[in-house]
């Protein structure tokens, strides 16, 4: 057992990966349960699952791993991109740069930190750091600029335009550097009506990204995507080498098979950000203004402590930080399972305060 | 998609992890599918499964972490209990010597070969080994022996004894080095007449085990089992930073719950081995005797190379080895799912020749 | 050969490690030149300059290591103290963190990031850092402070105080981190009439630090102190395994030695610190205000980019970075070696602008 | 201090780095002492001594960089030249499967044993291990074989033959292997009467090799040959990352210029292996043979345990292994600085028993 303290309140609104499947997926596993198959990932559910992600990414020749979990696949996709003498670029507040217990760090690489304008990198910040870099007589002495580390939506539900990321291209191939983009949520960016970045924008301009399942409707796995066939020579060998490969691959070929038949993948993403309206909407009404300007499925409020208190002892929404006057920032997500009961209880106890 | 060649063939007695999960298992995660919980292993089914397994083990205050895979468990449990200037003493033959693509040394660690007798380390080469290691002057130059890696069964089928386990307990004690037991069939050894090794032995007699899961009825997962509290402090942030943490963690408390309740894993562990009798059985009618004498679900047979081409083309039975003769080593595996009819199926293509 | 430009121009006061050893400890290299001794620093050398720098230090039982460079010492001291789920507190500008090409991540750690204040860490930082950390409901998923990396005097030549380091010992025991010390140039500090921190204080408030040879006098070579013994349990190995143990141990053993007799670091030091009175005095009639208000070895001037061609130009000063306003921030150092004839000709330059 | 034990005895025979440097090469240092220099090996010394170095091995394109010790240069130079998902072959016996604490494994990478047949590795045994592991139909999840680490003399003295290497050369063609050879005492190699094997030999055969200096006459150092420039790019980051660049480069460049110069490096050759002839003469009259045939700077015997104490109490020789039968085998070790009393002194101890 995991942790001291016993929890046995059922999170509400408090992040996207508090249930299990969709009951689409789930259904899918459970049709296929008992077939046998070849394991790590030969099997046909694989090759079907990555075809249709070529598909939607309208990228042939892509090549499509699947791996279990979202700091695994950002560690051994970045290490598998990265040279040896480089490091990635992230954003100060990247996922990888602090909620993964260094585990970029771990496989010997260096996160080296921008800073972040709601929660995203920018074209120039990235220009001025490889400019700086280079101009350094002494760079030799210091960890190479390799690649930059996105997230789609960022860490704070912000996304990044397609003239952002036209731009952060341009930038990356200035100086020679991979785009790297964690998808853990792309479900809910695709789906937005602010998003203009489509999977085939995304095949076009990263060297690497991964299509998030976990928090979008799978039991479990992503989809890390390579869209130029050979980009990482003998990529399963360092995929087992980073204790990544799962035996039973099928598992997530049936899974991502199913996600992306008959648009699953987009309904996922529409649920949420309907919730999240709806959500934002309720909470508007109460007198609540977003404390990040998220168009996705993660909202930010600040709240005083004791309706923190009442949000905790609820089990709805989750602790983001404590801000500088003593309130709390706290954060709701919805998911592909958010139901309407849910935003009403929020709202009920915001209403007691 | 991995692997260059297209696998269509559904693979018979190849392995033990060619289905999904046990249909037992398979309806728990689909009863608790749309419940939430929270994350990470904080969960209540994680905490009962914990709790049946301290139990099964009669070891109350064992810590029990969940993980998704054998190399995964292997490469961290591993790192976690050897200190820096320590490697592992493993068989030459054994499987994070060979199988796992380097994932030990990827964390830093060496593995240190012993030779192999059936596919087991002894007390004695243990002991040889350590006390040539001390007698050299220049030790300090050299990896420590800080842990002996076992496997309940072995890479081919054997079973350490209780006398075994108790010789290896002294001689690690000797040196001061943990025992860590790689249980990804251990189903299949409890369940085996031959086996005298009980959970509470291992628990008894061990640093560190873990309790397969992905092949022996869970869909994925292995639980790692720390007897003494207290063995890994921040067990939990390795953890993370191997990128070894899984989100939905309650996936892994429902599946081993399930597991250990009304004795599954027993049933689970007998019916492989009562199949693997049968198919003994089956292939002495025929004339073939066992390459190794292994009494747990593991199987190898010789056979000529026509007859491998057969069995490959009806994709049954595994490649294990050539032999100097020409001849072929195949191995078959049954498992909880193995059926009569691909007995049967086997015999006549064997009768075929 | 290293790098692409061939180099002929002599620098001056460009760095202090641009000459071989100071005389005196070159004459005791040259009398012991054919001496027999064991290796690996067992030779009564290391043994006796050990002795001296504990009496030095006042520390009688610390452990003294010898080691070759800078950036080795600094990855393989970190690593030797950090438990493996911590990283280590760095100034922004710490030199761990931008100019060893992450050899400290190359180990695995992650180098956290501080503000700088005058290139300083302060106590309130280390507070401020780690009680956000341990605020944090989901720090187990990021990466545990677990020491202050400090360096005396610091990248830009500034120096902490007796008070500054005892509220840093203060904070440090708070939260459980040790505080280890960079000393590179720590004769230089020593020499300060600014500075009253001295090496018994060193041993009294710190883990570990450097007393710093290359830069300081020496052929090459630092030597590591752990105040109290046992702080690394089989440090030898871990040394070994980073590829930093000398075999020709008694190099370090004699340099040291010499630099501990007689006061010759104090003198050492002393002389630089003279040295770089009268290039700041001499500065100063010029007109300069030096950019960092440094007291030791290592002065920050800016300069234009054309006095700066003409600087590069003689080899004299060395770049530090780009001002926003195009202008060129220099750096001049002195040391043991500096003579005041190289004093002048840098003036004679800047006159001729 | 290192070790436990103080060291008073002065060393005789035991190794070939129990001194300092030959007096040539001193005196090269002390002539250069107070010249300034840039650092990091950018300075002229390190150029010239390159360029006498590409000579010697006609390989006027080569890239030479200079280190500090053999441990470091092995794990530094195999880290760059092995891909990700590579180890390297070396014999069972060889310096970095045992003596090097496992530096190989610190950076990620497995050392993947081959039986040695007198300390070498043959041609035919690296065939034969690429063909099984290719034949291996799950190649995918072992180590890839990278290089092939040989050492030239080997461990016990031996040397490979043009032949020999020739062989080699085409085996690690066949399966796409880099050869890597150890020169710790290249010196000694290159001196035999016996050793047909010429620094261009190993230019155009091997893909990196090392010219060693600490144990052939340097004060320390070694000389790192990339034959084909461009072999490693950026070597010069992954140097720094690894904690080995030397601040004063210019020590290494001194040095190594002097040895290559009026052929400093083989008259020290020439000595040690005179002296090596010297000593078994004398041996073989008192009725020794060696237990190893190698035609170089280092002598194995068997002696009795009182002999062995004997020779312990004078520092003559080092220990070696214990053999079955309770003798104890013992090394000899001539070098540039060994003199004839020592062998007389050796002789008269021997006559005693």
């Amino acid at each position: 057992m995991k942790g001291t303290k016993k929890q046995v309140i059922r999170p509400i609104l408090s992040t996207d990966y508090t249930e299990g499947a969709h009951p689409a997926v789930f259904r899918a596993l459970a049709a296929t349960n008992l077939e046998p198959a070849p394991g790590y990932g030969t099997d046909h559910y694989c090759e079907e699952a990555a075809q249709l992600i070529r598909r939607a990414c309208r990228a042939p020749k892509a090549e499509v791993h699947f791996l279990v979990g979202g700091t695994q696949t950002n560690a051994l996709a970045l290490d598998a991109v990265l040279k040896p003498y480089e490091g990635v670029l992230s954003a100060v507040s990247g996922h990888i740069a602090i909620h993964e217990a260094g585990a970029v760090e771990f496989t010997g690489r260096k996160v080296l930190a921008l800073p972040a304008v709601n929660g995203k990198v920018t074209a120039a910040s990235v220009m001025d750091w490889c400019q700086s870099f280079y101009a350094d007589e002494t760079h030799d002495h210091m960890v190479f600029p390799g690649a930059v580390y996105l997230s789609q939506p960022t860490e704070c539900g912000t996304l990044y335009s397609l003239e952002e990321l036209t731009e952060l291209r341009a930038a990356a191939d200035a100086y020679g550097l991979r785009i790297y983009v964690d998808g853990a949520r792309l479900a809910y960016a695709l789906a937005c009506p602010e998003n203009d970045v489509t999977l085939p924008d995304l095949a076009r301009l990263c060297d690497a990204f991964y299509i998030g399942g976990t928090k979008c409707g799978a039991l479990f796995g992503e989809a890390l995507v390579f869209p130029k066939p050979g980009t990482v020579p003998h990529f399963i060998t360092i995929e087992k080498q980073h204790g990544a490969m799962l035996a039973k691959g099928r598992l997530l070929g049936v899974q991502f098979k199913r996600l992306f038949q008959r648009d699953l993948y987009g309904e996922i993403g529409r649920h949420a950000i309907e919730m999240a309206h709806k959500l934002k909407d309720a909470l508007a009404q109460e007198g609540y203004t977003p404390a990040v300007s998220s168009p996705t499925n993660q909202l930010f409020y600040t709240v005083s402590p004791e309706t923190y208190k009442r949000l905790q002892e609820e089990g709805i929404g989750g602790f983001w930080s404590f801000e500088a006057d003593g309130q709390v920032r706290v954060r709701f997500v919805t998911s592909w399972s958010t139901r309407e009961e849910s935003i009403t209880r929020l709202i009920s106890i915001l209403k007691e305060k």
